[in-house]
């Protein structure tokens, strides 16, 4: 059991083969990992003064059942991999109604300051590092 | 007559009505605005360098004719109106295949500094005021 | 005071000026029109199942504060103009925190069937369209 | 060599990092996916009037160099699979001015109908699958 957001598909999202487009489950990730940063305890905001940013270095999805205009979407959002300047995510996207299980999904990124030059974030944010730590699944 | 420049319409920018989003319409002025300014004669890097910023602060969209996927699409790019601080840009999208106005637009922009502080444009970067100034429609 | 749904900004609806997207303030707007005919007491599903659709005919918007990644955004929609085959709603985007107007802007749409021909939905649909006219502010 | 198209990266595609936003390469590899199949020397129209669609089973892209505003893309695709239901594109995204690979990724599809039920496209369409049978890579 990871950290659940909602979101309810836009008519943007969808395209003309009347389901969500393909590319449009990736912002539900990063929506998704938001929420998830937004609720350790630890401070946060230590990060976002100090610029740190979390790119995407790797990403997958596979899609099992379309999502379609208006569902609601359960975001599901696990931390999975912590090691030196690297973290990874794992999501599975819910239809709310019926819990059906239509995507699932992951990310990898790279701790980096406002240069974009990688960082030793274990070493730099121990509380937020050791609080990572213990949540990993 | 203004600036030309044609996209092809992206399975992304269609959504379920089987036409392209509303929305996304904006980003063709974007499109065709950036063209606009990058074949200016005097140096459009010295606004790059500097920081140069026009956010839009005023837009609209009237639709015509639904732009479909794969459509060629041309979008004319006008200068309308310069002064102070404000500069505003109007746009015709055509489809190209028979030159069937689909939208028509405009944009309302301020030039602001990287900080989004408005900045005397005209006095600042005479050259290409006065460039600009010869080509309002 | 029309209906009121909120949006958390999006990383994704973010451009490199820091700020969000012009055009994504349309994707809010089309969220808000969603949720208020959503709440309509009168069948709305009605319309789904004949596939009544609400093409954008017209639209624009005014910038007055840029949103910001992670802000809490309330979309504020009314219904402002009902007659024949049109409709027209009007939009406020405040932030959240601390009640500021960010945006504001309006629609105009046509009621279309599925083969995007108008259809007089006054006439076609009277319950929802008493309801919609008693909502005009 | 697969099959090239270009793209010039749009302020839309940007986000708060000053980088193209990793969702958007999706929409990049959808772009070269269609030009490759618009090249086909069979009739894609053939395709289309049948309403086949090729909607994605899975997809991944690996991020080396981020994508910058205005920057020139190359999208070079190439069919890698073709068995039953199915087909494998492979994508590679270079900055055109010094072919630089910034990205590379994969979708898979499955052949299916308008009421998106799979079909056995070897069969149904012999021409087109002897012509991509001969470009796999």
């Amino acid at each position: 059991m990871g950290n659940i957001t909602t979101v309810k598909v836009r008519y943007k999202e969808t395209d003309q083969m009347g389901v969500v487009y393909y590319g449009n489950y990736f912002t539900w990730f990063e929506v998704g990992r938001n929420e998830f940063f937004r609720k350790l305890k630890s401070s946060y905001e230590e990060l976002e003064v100090e610029n740190i940013l979390l790119p995407v270095i790797k990403t997958g999805c596979e899609y099992l059942v379309p999502a379609k205009f208006d569902d609601e979407i359960c975001i599901d959002t696990q931390l999975v991999k912590l090691k030196g300047v690297r973290i990874e995510l794992r999501y599975k996207i819910y239809r709310e109604k019926d819990n059906t299980l239509l995507a699932k999904g992951f990310t990898e990124h790279v701790f980096v300051d406002k240069n974009l030059k990688p960082i030793n974030f274990r070493k730099k944010h121990k509380d937020i590092w050791n609080e990572l730590q213990g949540m990993i699944e």
